[in-house]
């Protein structure tokens, strides 16, 4: 997986994460010397190279000089997302987020909400690639994200292990009504069609924002940003 | 100006703005038959071609069948965006912000959140083209747009007319220790800068998102939605 672009790369050389090598453009030893000290410090391999080898490696086309070539994207264990912890887990389940623009937003709410780990289904979902975690702003490689076979799944999951599951949806109770302290779980859904039917049902609850105006729906990492702000508001 | 896809254009036609001409793709009568009868309703023009005519007149590559021609965006004056009212005022100001996509998030977020208007400056910053109304999901027609020859400018005359006027910005105070009653803005700056320097001594405060992971922003439309709805849940 390469990632690129000078915050996700200084965010990934933050981690542990095996770097397998630091693709660098000539001469931006300066512009980007944190990145090139930082790679330095940790024995990674840095290769200049200019301009054109650059673009010609890019995925995503906003390179901005620096990309590093990593393992595949570490996903962990709905088990060891979903362990116990001291004050209320919180976690995120995406159903049917296909576009990564999406996905990435949604990482970097996650970890600056200080959310314990979101849930992705293997299908029908984007999946963390590296445009998700340069568009994450390099949240993906902070964050904890597990894969599962279907969000029904997840759910029935979360519920066994005495999370409170709530789904964001359009005609639910007030978010601002519920109480969102101990074990809670958001689900979003993706931006055409929403929750799916059945994941509603399993949902203990639909929690839906005010909306003032005409038009009826939030993008939905911003809807995201929003419950999850109001969690952490509640919590702390 | 071209507005495209169907929620945009279905948020188009329920106000009264001028549409010169629909364009529709042949055989899309029943899939978009709300917009077929809503523009015949109106007494709109609408015109049929096949799928190959849309996409060359497309600017978004996203038209989904659908292409309404309106005159250029109307924005509003800046003393009718202030105007007097009951309840408190709300106001966005964007500083800065160059991405389509983050002002027709910003236009979309203001427009769920109940604000009176967005005020843009007319340099250094994207305008309400059909893209950003469609990327707004068609917020952007319902929500009051003005431009000013700068923010400075804006932040003067809005403390003029008695509003607090709060930078979105890191290390300011935390939201939520903030009374958001009353005459309010709140400045959005772009990505990469935040709100400008000057802008943030003019400012009455600044105010932050508590932060709890290690990547240390966010997206700029979802910190809006976030100190937005926190507004929101405070005044209502």
């Amino acid at each position: 997986m390469k990632i690129e672009g000078r915050n996700a790369v200084v965010e990934l050389l933050k981690t542990d994460k095996t770097v397998d090598k630091l693709l660098m453009q000539r001469g931006s030893e300066k512009a980007a010397g944190r990145i090139f000290a930082m790679a330095r410090e940790k024995g990674i391999r840095v290769q200049f190279a200019d301009a054109k080898a650059l673009d010609a490696e890019s995925e995503t086309g906003r390179h901005q000089g620096v990309i590093a070539f990593v393992s595949d994207y570490a996903y962990v264990e709905l088990d060891e997302l979903l362990a116990s912890k001291d004050g209320g887990r919180f976690v995120i389940v995406c159903d049917g987020i296909e576009d990564v623009h999406n996905l990435g937003s949604i990482l970097r709410v996650a970890e600056c909400a200080g959310a314990d780990g979101v849930i992705i289904p293997k299908a029908k979902s984007a999946q963390v690639t590296g445009a998700v975690v340069r568009i994450s702003e390099g949240a993906a490689n902070h964050v904890r994200v597990a894969r599962v076979p279907g969000v029904n799944y997840a759910v029935d999951e979360l519920k066994k292990k005495g999370f409170w599951v709530y789904g964001l949806e359009a005609g639910g109770e007030d978010l601002y009504s519920c109480d969102l302290s101990g074990d809670i779980a958001f689900v979003i859904g993706g931006e055409d069609r929403g929750v799916g039917a059945l994941t509603r049902k399993k949902c203990d609850k639909l929690l839906s924002l005010p909306l003032r105006g005409q038009v009826n729906s939030l993008n939905a990492s911003v809807a995201l940003g929003i419950a999850a702000y109001e969690a952490l508001r509640q919590r702390r």
